[in-house]
């Protein structure tokens, strides 16, 4: 039997939706969170629409916890999605006819979309993957291994991790998608992951501790293991600063 | 008599516009251009809606056509603002009494608006302000001493200063701000205004150079002139490379 699709579409803003573009950070591999559209080859981003009285930020947060189970994780706008053929009329007659969705019935579909961008950073083990009414199946993708996406969710996909490159020239990263105690070794990895590059040891260490967004801990007495690297935790208020204020920059 | 307020509003996307924070520089000193209101004391920035089969970008180029006649100048979508309270019931309602729009017949305007910001750096000498059908003059203004302005708007130009500040991080800034040929202390002027900040000059030679993006012009023999400094003018093809692709970041 099919699934039958409902959605009391009086509740929504006509035209708008946001898509989020969900990173996880797993096995030294950058990851995105996506759906497998019903009855296609196509995947999607995690989206939604907004409703009439909630604020762009409040659907994002909606979006990203039905689908994770997550909320209080770093989520940030990063651009708004409107050329008149970014979805097109006939991949969205194409995703109707997959639901099922009669397209006379279902007008509202048919409007011209701009869509919302956001993107998340979060700690790959804790989410729980969620598909949603439109989608057979929620999960994780290599970033240099996409699927078959719909409409425009990979050029969204690539502007995500354009942006978040560039937000880490001011803004730190890390939190929610490390443990609580790491070492700089491992925070480094995560910024070499998400830049694709090797990144010079020293340098990183020196503007890590500059920042103090790292709080130290002590070593405890273990005998052999003088050697064992440092482990740090984020000092939240500075991290939150930063995250504000940005990093100094370099001029 | 009054001035007639027409909008032919079936060509535009219901509850969308966009909002330019257009950035001039004028004797050292960073300036936006504002819109005085019709029988209002607010201000507000120059915006528009968005026709049904433009996109963004191109609705956004239109008002920085028609309020500063200047077209292919820098212009950059830098966030959306959605909340639901962003203009407010009673401020739309007596913005539209202001312009003698008579509500029940323009229930358009009563629409929750959620509005593209863009932000633009254009050349001050170059513009010649130009008000709208909705507004009494244009004007620039300085961005330390802004007039009380209409719904959210002085939100969405701290947000712009905020985000050109972090995009100057990673990208380069100058280009239809500047003289054809212009010295470093020009350069760096630029940047210390937008920035609000001294920055030292060897750190920003050394940036600036390294960069590419920076063509030196031979000096002439002008007899006493040795100690003239060199004028540069920007390498076109790497400015906007690096525009493209960012500044090498630090790490």
């Amino acid at each position: 039997m099919q699934k039958r699709i409902k959605l009391d579409v009086g509740r929504y803003m006509a035209g708008l939706s946001v898509d989020n573009v969900i990173f996880g950070f797993h096995d030294n591999q950058l990851k995105v969170l996506l759906l497998e559209c019903l009855n296609l080859r196509d995947w999607m981003l995690p989206g939604g629409f907004i409703q009439k009285d909630e604020s762009l930020d409040e659907a994002a947060s909606s979006v990203l916890l039905n689908r994770t189970g997550l909320k209080n994780v770093y989520l940030q706008q990063f651009h708004s999605f409107g050329d008149p053929g970014r979805s097109g009329e006939a991949a969205t007659k194409g995703f109707m006819k997959s639901m099922h969705l009669n397209i006379e019935e279902n007008k509202w579909f048919m409007h011209r979309f701009i869509t919302i961008g956001y993107y998340a950073l979060v700690e790959f083990e804790k989410v729980v993957p969620v598909p949603d009414q439109m989608s057979a199946s929620c999960a994780w993708h290599d970033i240099d291994d996409l699927p078959p996406l719909i409409f425009d969710h990979r050029d969204i996909i690539l502007n995500a991790l354009t942006s978040m490159r560039h937000h880490l020239n001011y803004q730190p990263i890390g939190y929610n998608l490390l443990p609580k105690e790491f070492t700089m070794k491992n925070l480094q990895s995560v910024y070499e992951t998400i830049l694709n590059r090797k990144l010079d040891r020293s340098n990183f260490n020196r503007k890590m501790l500059a920042s103090g967004i790292l709080d130290k801990k002590e070593k405890l007495f273990t005998g052999g293991a003088h050697k064992a690297p440092y482990l740090y935790s984020f000092n939240k208020k500075n991290y939150f600063r930063v995250l504000k204020d940005g990093f100094n920059n370099e001029f």
